[in-house]
């Protein structure tokens, strides 16, 4: 009996993870396609359990929603959410950041959301960021003209570096707030797991949005 | 006896006035010729008692330097501390921030210092602050192409309300710092009064360059 429970859970589990979208590098430039609606496209890098995008996507009917995470036990959790709030708006790929420009074409996707992504706190690590230099530029490739990302971080190191790394990079920054949730910016906003506890702390959470300039 | 004394020190008082600048705006556009000769121009807006300007006329003699302080009373400190120092690039003004436009033409100035500027905190004051949009615009018609403000604040609320009037202003940032005193940019700090006592608590001070692109 306990050996077919737990055969059951693994079948489960194989199920949840054909949900996962399978080569979304084949939906390069063709993410209207697969949504069957060309409507904006939404991009949360580092997706994790996912109660942020599953969220918007129920919020927002008329946006496309990727969520991108690299762990699988992690992600599963988001898959089930969106199984939960019935979605079709949203889609879960995991697989590494790093790996963006093989399955967005250029200037394919609206806006980027980075939540509260690995600090890696160590100078060495610094390019690991997901707001370090190599990352924006890939961002940059494939954003729109008015294409922006929004970022939050409870981590004060992390945002000060990357306030640097845009500004150096040449992004335009702007609504900056030292803290979030005591802030105009808060309206709207809707809040990751790790952000709900953090906030029930009193800790203050950091918030910015970017876009890069067009030449004009 | 002791109204001859007061006399006297009424005079000294009177004679220190005489040292600042007067008539400043017959200088606009001129400033080289009266420090004599054609080197970067920087200045510091709010100058207060003077230790940081006194200080880098000291360690710079190759640039010339002016500040600014609307109050007499307070600027008075910077005089003496001119005169201490025996340095000639450096000149006083006593006079409001509001009406720069007036006493420098434009790009005659290489470099903008705000050290602990007022912070105004009440929001109806917010076009006080000398990093509001209407100060911002008068800097970036006296500033040269390549010339660029330093800011530093131990106020938190005006930083993070800096950060965003200058970023909303299309002004680049560069060189930001949430805690000066534990970061790369120290090198080469010279702190205000302010500062110092500000340091001795432990107390960060935050700070940050910005520079207006030029078109390329």
């Amino acid at each position: 009996m306990r050996i077919r429970k737990k055969q059951q859970k693994r079948e489960q589990y194989q199920q949840l993870l054909d949900e996962f979208v399978q080569n979304p590098d084949r939906n390069k430039g063709n993410w209207a396609q697969f949504f069957g609606r060309n409507v904006p496209l939404h991009v949360e890098l580092g997706t994790g359990r996912g109660q942020f995008i599953a969220t918007l996507a129920l919020l927002h009917p008329d946006v496309n929603y990727i969520g991108i995470e690299k762990f699988q036990e992690v992600i599963v959790k988001a898959l089930q959410k969106k199984q939960a709030r019935l979605v079709d708006n949203l889609a879960l790929i995991c697989m590494d950041v790093t790996d963006i420009l093989e399955i967005f074409a250029e200037q394919e996707v609206k806006r980027i959301y980075l939540n509260f992504i690995d600090p890696w706190p160590r100078k060495k690590h610094a390019d690991k960021r997901l707001t370090a230099r190599p990352f924006l530029d890939k961002y940059r490739q494939i954003l729109k003209p008015d294409g922006e990302i929004h970022f939050k971080t409870d981590n004060r190191s992390l945002f000060e570096f990357s306030l640097n790394s845009l500004s150096d990079a040449g992004w335009r920054l702007r609504n900056i707030t030292f803290d979030l949730h005591d802030s105009p910016f808060q309206e709207g906003n809707v809040m990751t797991e790790y952000e709900e506890k953090y906030v029930k702390q009193g800790l203050p959470i950091y918030r910015l949005e970017a876009f890069y300039p067009s030449g004009d």
